[in-house]
């Protein structure tokens, strides 16, 4: 009984700190997306609120990281549960990291209300953040369930924010060298676009980190990614450089 | 006897990770620095090295992460060993975040050979590399030495990082403003520049992290970090806007 009873308790502490997981990334989530309509409808208000919300991705960070080092102290897990329990850890921290960079695109509010644009500038923005918050639900679903064959989908997905991103800033570059007043605006919404690609890659992050839990090894280290914007000076520039 | 060598062999296989920790930051801080060079010296053949080495660090980032599981399912720690390899977990995915930075700065030596600009557009990354690297290397002295008086002593640079940084940013945005032919090269120094900012950040987790292997807390969450870049339009800018 007494065992039981122990394996029950413990079973209940790896539950809860799933919980909060999810919880903690729906909320991170939630931080990106209302950065996003903040930037679109040049909302300040919305803005400061996302920027001061962000403290409770840190609170809850620690939180887990304190609750998973007790069980870890207490119930000296091995094997899956032990994964389970650095999964939570490295999970939330990428998920922390989501959060910051929605308070960052928050940021950006104020300067790019100095410079407003036409919605043209903005639209490209909010369909990348919408493709890279998609990502980061499903990876979530996925570690909801434990299941390696949506974590493999998900993977799959990581050549579409690729392009999304490289196009996004082939768009805002040109727009810069079209006309030397959307300079501001667009270097800074180059910037919100790298922190959404970043998003893409913490979703990446946590789904290795569910790929381990459940099977003990990380997936294969993968190829170098296919990042153009590196090599990118679109035809334009070059015939203007 | 036999406890007696348990423990020596549990110490043993403690300084291992200690040590592993502390090649895998050296690693990283060279491959920054030779990324710097790479933009520098306009030297593609150093650039296509270091973003070949970076491969490295994720492999010693994954032996870390299994010799530390190791560690806990065999020893079962309490206290303070558990925190240091907890600590060692968390403080190898940041160092493995560092070379990413030093990898995305190599490859953006490609885009910048085709649009070389004068020495001057350099220097200043040259010497914000330079402070984030110190930062880095003396948060790796303190956590080698486990001194919570270094750690508080580097804590205290964050802001000269804040400030070059924003310095850094205005000079470039003031280029580009200046002539529409600097934007290519202007736009992927900024993308630099916000790498070596992530590596200061990096430097600060570490700081954390090893604050909570030495205490077992964390610092108290701080104050908003006042990056005067996300307001940044310049004066000229203004004008012209």
């Amino acid at each position: 009984m007494f065992t039981q009873h122990t394996v029950r308790s413990f079973d209940k502490e790896l539950n809860r700190l799933s919980k909060e997981i999810a919880e903690m990334g729906t909320y991170a989530a939630h931080i990106v997306e209302r950065s996003i309509l903040a930037i679109m409808r040049d909302d300040q208000k919305l803005a400061k609120q996302v920027i001061s919300d962000d403290i409770f991705l840190d609170v809850a960070e620690r939180k887990i990281d304190e609750e998973a080092i007790l069980i870890i102290a207490r119930r000296q897990p091995m094997a899956v549960d032990l994964r389970e329990i650095i999964g939570a850890i490295r999970i939330s921290v990428d998920l922390e990291r989501v959060g910051d960079m929605g308070k960052n695109i928050a940021k950006r509010t104020a300067v790019l209300s100095d410079v407003r644009q036409t919605a043209a500038f903005y639209h490209g923005l909010e369909d990348f953040a919408a493709l890279a918050l998609k990502q980061l639900n499903e990876v979530l679903d996925a570690y909801a369930c434990r299941s390696l064959e949506r974590i493999d989908a998900v993977r799959e997905h990581d050549d579409e924010i690729d392009s999304m991103y490289t196009s996004l800033f082939r768009d805002l570059l040109t727009y810069m060298l079209e006309d030397p007043r959307n300079i501001t605006v667009c270097t800074h919404l180059l910037f919100c676009a790298k922190n959404i690609e970043r998003i893409g890659d913490h979703a990446t992050n946590i789904a290795k980190t569910v790929h381990y839990v459940i099977t003990g090894t990380y997936p294969a280290l993968e190829r170098p990614k296919d990042d153009q914007t590196y090599r990118l000076e679109i035809g334009k520039s070059r015939r203007i450089l």
